[in-house]
């Protein structure tokens, strides 16, 4: 687990400088010119290197209906997701394989997999994403998607009177799944963190949120929800508390430093203060966001008032790859339409310390990652700045964020170990992987989802469409 | 030139056949299944066949500045531009190949290049460009970007007196150089066609726009211009002629059905209905609109009154990138945020549609581009259908359009002769070419435009900030 990288560019204050980087025992030990070579040496002529960057926010096994979903909002385009989503465990396996394989390949060392558990299979899904994560090595956040509400309850009523099946599980047995869970799998030290992650508002009772900020509390784990994605979210909330959302969460206590909020796209000023003020962190999902219609969240308002953000691909059913570099050019320069004073707008290099340091933040692990320091755990990424998508030679880290690279990440390491080398994930058989993805799938075209038809009237009412 | 590709996917109505296409002499001959092999064989299996896409506007030498370009408004970003744009023939040679490469490796077989000239070596410019797409094979549309107005003419005065240095070269000089031009390079039969392409309002005169109709007419020449790319545009439109720039062009004769305007970010609802009328195209580059915060096209709009759109990647200085999936991905799926009633939204079909038939009609040859039929020339691009960002299998159009392929062009045809084969490019040396590009460049940080210190404090006071 030591190594020395010689002659990489790494960035230093606005500019790059040629270092030799050393890990000994998954920790940087020196950065300076002309170092000894501990361990194996690595060649880092022409090449970049940057902390790993977070997948803040994604649902792995969305995998499998990634490029087919018809383009509706978030609340109908649940149905449809819902009603073709006969998931098993290989499944869950192969595109937790995958979600690893494409995060690392875009920059990505630590992925946050909000992960929709197979009903009466909860432990053994989770098993099985945890499994997939170890074998590729990757970071993982596996914070397991729970709710204790119907799919219904999730649309605002507007005037009428609504009725919705009771959900199947029970909010304390699901609570137990988690506790479970917990000490089962939550090994931080092994790369592998539990969170406790109620979807949201929109399908939690309070009683779920309460006994999750008490889990948290009892095992220092980091909390995660969607919060305030659409329209019909900020609607609901009002119907459902009188007030809005992040009032209600930080009312109730779920609100804190280890807390990351996907999506929030429609939060008020007054909202954005109580973020700051209880050191929430907003995860960017900007591609599927705008693939669902959902809206453009607030980002410069938020950097402006102090809020962490940090950036993720969300699930492949919304965006539909997991391209983490894609996430973070987009989510980077679509703000620029939203204040017209360019003295706001989101530089590359602050955009490669949102994905790396923001998401170290928000995972209440700043203290060990996100940034190329003496002394932090070496999650490292290094590029190659000879690959076309990279040229002609300008500024990389403008070329990197800014460009559409693709094939540019030579090398990755997670805590010291390296499970990326030439361009090529070392750990697992991609090759493998790909032929297993096709032989569990057909092409096809849109389908015709049941739930949809019969909910959308409803839903276009209420929203007046 | 004569081929018959073998069991490939292709759209139909609203799904796939598998089908064998012959080509023959360049142009299409057969499309049904089990069909004779004419020519030599392709194997089609796995594989999605389209037609190709146009890059229906950029700026190749732009590509030299990509990565580093400041986050600026395009005003400010136009002086920071031409600050640091010392080119050369050799520059302008390597960065139209590069910018061809990466058109054709993400879909686009016609390029659009609103190409900046050389100030005194114009033709020469133009022959090198010419010279590269014919070397790549590319069908190219080469557009000489021509003003006779300097650069601070486009900042609109407010209250305040502007003195403008004089254009360096006279509107009829560079009238003469663009007959000149087509004479010499106007062959659209091989490949290479010649536009009109005066730069905007904002930096032309009604002289010059009315010498490049005269020169449209005589030798029939598409026209392109970039069209009110941003707000200042809209306000300096006003003060020039007391009226919409459209309503403008429109008086003047400019727009046609040969006649394609890039960006079109700020226009009525009446300009919108003029542009309809006359059956001009808008190029829409996303992308750009966003890096340089120039706004949100209304896309939709154009849609719902008919105007035709395609997409472009614009020049890699305001992108910074020519990968065509990209400006279709988020030229799609960016507009959902602009309207709540997702049945307006553009879906990957239509997208498809748009970024061939869309192109080749603005060009004024849709008669013989822009679908798979019969009759039509082969500008084909297949696809590889078992990478892992186009897997696992859902609807091939949706993983292509909205997922974010990489390194999935196995083959490419321009008016049937193969460029790309296994997912390289046949014709030139990429890897010479990335090392030219890498030999022609040096790696640094943010510069210091003396122009943009210049004109700065007057571009924020008439902006208002």
């Amino acid at each position: 687990m030591s190594f020395t990288i010689k002659n990489v560019l790494i960035p230093v204050e606005d500019s790059y400088a040629t270092f030799d980087v050393q890990v000994v025992d998954g920790t940087i030990c020196a950065i300076a010119p002309d170092l000894d070579v501990m361990g194996s040496e690595i060649n880092g002529k022409n090449k970049l290197l940057l902390p790993g960057f977070f997948n803040a926010h994604t649902h792995s096994s969305e995998m499998w209906q990634r490029g087919i979903m018809s383009m509706l909002p978030l609340e109908l385009w649940l149905a449809e997701l819902y009603d073709f989503a006969p998931l098993d465990l290989e499944k869950v396996y192969l595109s937790a394989l995958g979600t690893a394989v494409e995060t690392l390949l875009s920059g990505g060392t630590s992925v946050v997999d909000h992960l929709v558990l197979i009903p009466g299979k909860e432990l053994e899904t989770i098993a099985t994403a945890v499994r997939a994560y170890q074998e590729v090595g990757i970071r993982a956040f596996v914070a397991p998607l729970i709710q204790d509400e119907s799919l219904t309850a999730g649309i605002p009523s507007g005037e009428t009177q609504q009725n919705h099946e009771p959900y199947f599980r029970p909010t304390q047995a699901t609570l137990a799944v988690i506790e479970e869970t917990v000490k089962q799998f939550h090994h931080p030290e092994e790369g592998i963190s539990i969170l406790v992650a109620p979807t949201g508002i929109q399908l939690c009772s309070d009683a779920l949120f309460a006994g999750c900020i008490e889990l948290s509390e009892k095992y220092n784990l980091c909390r995660h929800s969607h919060l305030l994605e659409t329209k019909a979210q900020e609607k609901l909330a009002q119907e459902k508390y009188g007030c809005t959302a992040v009032t209600h969460l930080k009312r109730i206590g779920f609100l804190d430093y280890r807390t990351t909020l996907a999506h929030c796209v429609h939060l008020s000023d007054r909202d954005i203060t109580i973020l700051s003020e209880t050191q929430s962190t907003v995860v960017h999902n900007p591609l599927s966001n705008l693939r669902l219609g959902s809206g453009i969240a607030p980002i410069l308002k938020y950097r402006q008032a102090g809020v962490n953000v940090t950036f993720g691909c969300d699930g492949a059913s919304s965006n539909d790859s997991q391209d983490l570099l894609e996430a973070i050019k987009i989510g980077s320069i679509l703000h620029n339409v939203t204040d017209l004073d360019y003295q706001h707008w989101i530089t590359p290099r602050q955009a490669v310390e949102m994905a790396s340091l923001g998401g170290a933040k928000g995972l209440n692990m700043a203290d060990q990652l996100g940034c190329l320091s003496v002394g932090k755990k070496a999650d490292l990424v290094m590029y190659d700045l000879t690959n076309l998508s990279l040229l002609p030679r300008t500024d990389p880290i403008g070329l990197l964020v800014l460009g559409r690279p693709s094939n540019v990440v030579d090398s990755a390491w997670v805590n010291g170990k390296q499970i990326v080398a030439n361009g090529k994930v070392t750990t697992i058989d991609v090759d493998n992987l790909r032929q297993q993805l096709f032989n569990h799938s057909q092409w096809h075209t849109q389908r015709l989802s049941p739930t949809v038809t019969q909910i959308e009237p409803h839903y276009r009412s209420v929203m007046g469409l």
